[in-house]
């Protein structure tokens, strides 16, 4: 196991410098390196690098003076040392695996460091998850640093979350040892408008001197996007457009470029630098979102490194952007994010820069991988049962509580339908006429149901509603507790005995994700953790995850990224139209709607 | 009179955002403007920039919405608006001005925002002179910042000094609300070495999360400077050679480029920009010393920027060294330094970017400088009588007390002389053969005599010892209370007579600088504010000190800088010989030497 404390520079300085002056042997020398100087954008051959306690001392062109007995020696023959990589906005939530499982997961990749949103956790468990989400990063031998979740609900009114997030809790959260800054400021409306408790949570954070992510979706560059500069965020990551880049930068915000397992915004923002030829040092790359297939499969930071080089950047520019930029954007510029005295010794050897591949991962002056495989262990963090017990349902369903019954003796009804439209998170509010069978609603043809089931207080309410895009065409059911942002249960399905049993068997599992066909399970994903994260290892989740998709295709579905479809139908702050627990919400006008259009309407 | 308080961005983040959005009327509009954008290194043309609360609450194509009853409209008729220009580093003492007369000079040249470390008042009044300073920083309509003094004395054991700094008086400094960080750690063998006094003050700044500021003053690159960069100072402008800054930027320091009044540093070291391509971010201008008479005849960082760009570096690039990179650097990119939203509205309108006419300076949003006058009064900063009263001695001298006897019946003596070379800060550690007259050892053709008064303790102590160099040729002496770093006072003079009534006269002034010619006062700089600056403005000042310049010639001096030579003689940090309170200081050895060479020697 690694040793988890970690001392401060100060308490270091004395024996960095003894290293440095040659007075005291070095713990490790990495020999002939090319030293990839993020700071003054140059590769430097025959460069020596000398570790101790963590950090590195000494950094030139000879370090032979810092080796002693007990020193560890590595010869990079040439090999280019850089820094290890920085994921300056990231939610661990969306790989479903706990803090620990990530890190070792992208650790091979050569990510030391991450800044993380435990937005999803908020939610659900409110601030003691923020502080359990807190503790675990602390406890990692990389750098997990965490943002204060901001907006718990993220649309007021209009959904009931698990638990709320206050000014005053961002105000506590600022004192904690870990707490980086505020979480991305998705009610950007409610900057817009100056609301009292979005802008109380920004002062917390600006009192604290940290840093105040932002989150303003919308292509309005007008006023609107000024009102919200001038009210604080300090960076977005929601641009997608080259001039969505250009208009943060210039109005001193930081751009962020995500390229996560659903978003490519890298390649439309980056020609900002590539093309225009702005300045480079204030855009940022990260993934914001990352499923554990991607992490498994494709890689972590080392991803959108290379796709960045892909998009023509410098591979040194590209380099800052994911390693000096973000340390200085949270002002951590002395402490990660460069290879330099006094800094924590996370570096990466490769290669080859512009292809990166990840050869050594030191972090914190130990190797914690080799060719792609962790070379240490570690984990082992304690989540208490409240956290594993957070799928709270009054009884066992049952397929009645899935029955729409009909407004009238009408044998036809004219109903509000979401329409999931194929790799757009928007959804469409659609209606449709539906047949009348017993005085039920009857879904039919592309139309299938949908039900929201309130999880984090038992009140036994479910929310029926409908739904259209999956293309369901057999008797079945999905369901999930990860649905965002408030976390209940979603459930899709063209079956109400398949909804009721999959709905039931996330109960027992205690959250997760379960496809279920004529009354049989086949395929499931056990999340226990806040019903939104697992302790296995990411091979496992990723493996789990992929044989529930099967499962939906299985069912008929052929949406890409059909899941994610799946967990969004909840976000009452993405248009059109999406289900709450309080019922279905029109997200064009804000506001509560019923299942039946008046006529008037 | 200007309001000197200040709300803070979330105070005023509300009213900032009605405007940006269009609700409320801003204060001042701006029209018409091209933005120079230092966060994009851009030049944008039709900007309009509007202002609220003394911070920025718009910057874009059309603030038609924000303007309306009360708000104030300039037209800028396409000039360019620019961000104030920042001095990272400087001593306010160098000028011989209060902070408040010191900012009325440097503003019409548009300075707004400076980073100042009172060093020499630290040496003089100890915490509590550093806490004026602090207080009457406050009170500036512009930003001045305070770096807390860490070395008083210089040279530990080889001087007194008025009062000492502690690594307690560090931490305490750290919690006022204007500090920004450490002055310069000058004492960077005591970093090497790992003094546990030098490690103390550098912990306590970085664990209140402020900068530590660099002092490098040797050639010598190797491990020496490695541990010095180990030890923690952020920045360095110390360096003279290309070499100097690069290799202060690689290891993660920021590197200063330095023009004073007598310094000359950016041409030599901006070339790692301009010819070697390195990442300017990390260089950045300063000016660390200069005299009224510069500020009121040739600049301040104006004459800095255009000293840059005339070495060659882009207008823009060399811009950004003087703002957002100097911002950056002290963590207060999101308070000055750019213009964009929420930001002080600190900015300059000129005709030219490359020549910086200063026509329009605006600071916090209000006009503060017009085509180089001030349009602003302000002023008043109480020093008490504690800070006035600083030259203590027992009594008046007397030409006795410059004697020299011989230390036996010798008809010449061989004595040490302290050897002022031309241009250049280190002396020569001389020796000469002096013939004896009456038992006292007479200075003799080009030798003179110095003596430093002790003047903090009125202990009546006088260190006699001899100087050459200056080229006194008539009976004469000078004396000054300006005496880095210990500031007692030095007398260097050819009539003891003439010394005696030097020293005489600055007692009577409280402190000061005066030349003196066979009994007669030829000019003097009165300097009562502890016994270093005075609250005259700083063009009577220059005045003074142009003045006693000249009084210095009409006695034969033709030193450079003559005063300079004169004011360093006991900076006992700086080789070959010095003298202090304690004796002569061989200060190759760091120790102290008789006058009179041992045989053996």
């Amino acid at each position: 196991m690694l040793r988890m404390s970690f001392p401060s520079w100060p308490e270091s300085a004395a024996r960095l410098i003894a290293v440095a002056a040659g007075r005291a042997p070095a713990d490790m020398v990495i020999r002939g390196a090319t030293w990839a100087n993020v700071q003054s954008r140059e590769l430097i051959p025959h460069t020596d690098i000398a570790i101790a306690a963590g950090r590195f001392a000494y950094c030139g062109p000879d370090a032979a003076h810092c080796i002693g007995e007990g020193t560890e020696v590595i010869e990079a023959e040439g090999r280019i040392a850089l820094p290890g990589l920085c994921d300056a906005h990231m939610h661990i939530e969306s790989g479903m695996l706990t803090v620990t499982q990530f890190a070792r997961a992208v650790v091979p990749h050569g990510t030391t460091s991450m800044f993380v949103d435990p937005h999803e956790v908020a939610n659900v468990l409110g601030l003691e998850g923020v502080r359990l989400m807190h503790d675990e990063a602390l406890e990692q031998p990389v750098n997990v640093f965490v943002q204060m979740p901001s907006c718990a609900p993220s649309a007021p009114g209009l959904e009931t979350t698990g638990r709320e997030i206050s000014p005053e809790d961002v105000a506590e959260a600022m004192t904690w040892p870990n707490i980086v800054g505020l979480g991305e400021m998705m009610n950007f409306p409610g900057v817009i408008n100056a609301d009292p408790k979005m802008l109380a949570e920004i002062a917390a954070t600006q009192a604290a001197g940290k840093t105040v992510g932002g989150h303003y979706a919308s292509p309005d560059l007008g006023p609107a996007f000024h009102a919200y500069a001038a009210g604080g965020p300090a960076d977005d990551h929601e641009g997608t457009r080259e001039e969505d880049a250009i208009a943060r930068v210039r109005l001193g915000m930081r751009a962020m470029l995500r390229l996560g397992s659903a978003w490519y915004d890298v390649e439309r923002q980056i020609t900002a630098v590539t093309e225009r030829g702005l300045d480079p040092r204030n855009f940022i790359l990260c993934t914001d979102d990352c499923h554990s297939g991607t992490l498994v499969n494709d890689g972590h930071m080392n991803r959108v490194f290379r796709h960045a080089v892909a998009c023509g950047a410098d591979p040194m520019v590209a380099l800052q952007m994911c390693t000096i930029n973000t340390a200085t954007h949270f002002g951590m510029e002395r402490e990660i994010g460069s290879i330099a005295p006094g800094r924590r010794a996370d570096l990466i050897l490769t290669s080859d820069l512009a292809t990166l591949p990840v050869e050594t991962v030191i972090a914190r002056g130990r190797v914690v991988a080799q060719d792609g495989a962790l070379t240490q262990d570690w984990g082992g963090f304690h989540w208490p049962g409240t956290a594993r017990a957070t799928v709270k349902m009054k009884r066992d369903l049952a397929a009645d509580d899935f029955a729409i019954p009909a407004p009238d003796g009408a044998a036809d009804v004219i109903a509000r339908v979401i329409g999931v439209v194929e790799n757009q998170a928007p959804t469409q509010a659609l209606t449709a006429t539906l047949p009348v069978d017993g005085g039920l609603v009857k879904a039919d043809g592309a139309v299938c149901q949908i039900a929201l089931v309130e999880r984090h207080r038992a009140t036994g309410g479910v929310t029926n509603a409908f739904v259209t895009g999956f293309g369901y065409d057999v008797p079945c059911a999905m369901a999930s507790t990860v649905a965002h942002d408030s976390h209940h249960m979603i459930v899709v399905g063209t079956s109400r005995a398949d909804m009721a049993a999959a709905a039931n068997h996330l109960r027992a599992l205690g959250g997760g994700i379960t496809v279920w066909r004529e009354g049989a399970e086949l395929a499931s994903v056990a999340l226990p953790i806040a019903g939104l994260m697992s302790d296995a290892p990411a091979a496992e989740v990723a493996a789990a995850a992929e044989a529930m998709g099967a499962a939906m295709r299985a069912c008929g579905c052929s949406l890409n990224n059909a899941y994610m479809q799946h967990s969004l139908l909840a976000l009452v702050v993405i248009p059109e139209l999406r289900i709450s627990d309080l019922g279905l919400i029109d997200v064009t006008r804000f506001e509560k709607v019923g299942l039946f259009p008046e006529p008037q309407e």
